[in-house]
């Protein structure tokens, strides 16, 4: 795990500790790496409870209630999708959800959706906010800079509300 | 992820995809990492549909089935514990389970359970295996051993396995 990823889990757990907040996480792409950083910082266990790796459609509907013609509709790599996922983060017992879901490659890109695109999804119990980036690299470069972003995306909407 | 990880990572998906099986992941110290490391290779896909993170008791029990009686007798960090995450992790929908439960530290130690003790789990329909491992080093190093720990049985368990 590099350090910057380090300094942002840090920076999210302080946050939330500071809140008495916590955050569940609902993974595509990054496959449980977003966990994975979260859990590196000693005493997450005050702020993160648990986290889902929905990697099949069937998964991302039945542990985060993604709705099925969301799937159908806009595929799983959509805006709709993403935020169901971090809706259904929070649904699962958290004040905060973040979600990604993307295609890291090296296959699975299309025209419109080509490899490096990821949506991501933030929710809590007020209201959501969803974002979509095309990274460049190979398959573990888009992975380490999507946890990057939706660790930085998480603190953004942390640090918007009070203490 | 170290290089290690990749590999072993690589060579249990390729003895998955043999064999058309799949594998569910249930993690608690490892927090993610573990599936992390098997998503890292292209086209898991096809034998990663979903993981657990479940850091805390109430989320292993409710995503995974582990019986209250277990946590409470025996503690998060148990031979029970672990295999019925396991279990529960085939129950989702895999033929093959892995689990992990441990103190990464740096707190949270005991005098029967320092420090680097980590309980592993896997399992399948036909049956389950467990483990226990102290390891030294620092947070993050215990959690990477207890990565390849975890790969390392699992392959071993998927090899006795015929195609």
């Amino acid at each position: 795990m590099s350090d910057r990823i380090f300094q942002l889990a840090k920076q999210v757990g302080e946050a939330l500790k500071l809140r008495q907040q916590t955050v569940s996480t609902a993974e595509s792409c990054t496959g449980g790496l977003l966990a994975g950083a979260i859990t590196e910082i000693a005493g997450s266990s005050a702020w993160f409870e648990q986290g889902f790796v929905t990697y099949a459609n069937q998964a991302k509907q039945q542990l985060l209630g993604v709705p099925g013609a969301a799937l159908e509709n806009h595929g799983a790599v959509s805006e709709q999708v993403v935020e169901a996922m971090a809706l259904g983060a929070v649904n699962a017992g958290a004040d905060w959800g973040v979600a990604t879901s993307g295609i890291a490659g090296p296959d699975g890109g299309t025209p419109t959706k080509p490899v490096g695109t990821v949506w991501f999804g933030w929710a809590c119990e007020g209201g959501s906010s969803t974002e979509v980036i095309c990274f460049a690299g190979d398959r573990q470069q888009v992975r380490e800079q999507a946890v990057i972003h939706a660790l930085q995306g998480l603190l953004k909407e942390i640090h918007k509300t009070t203490v």
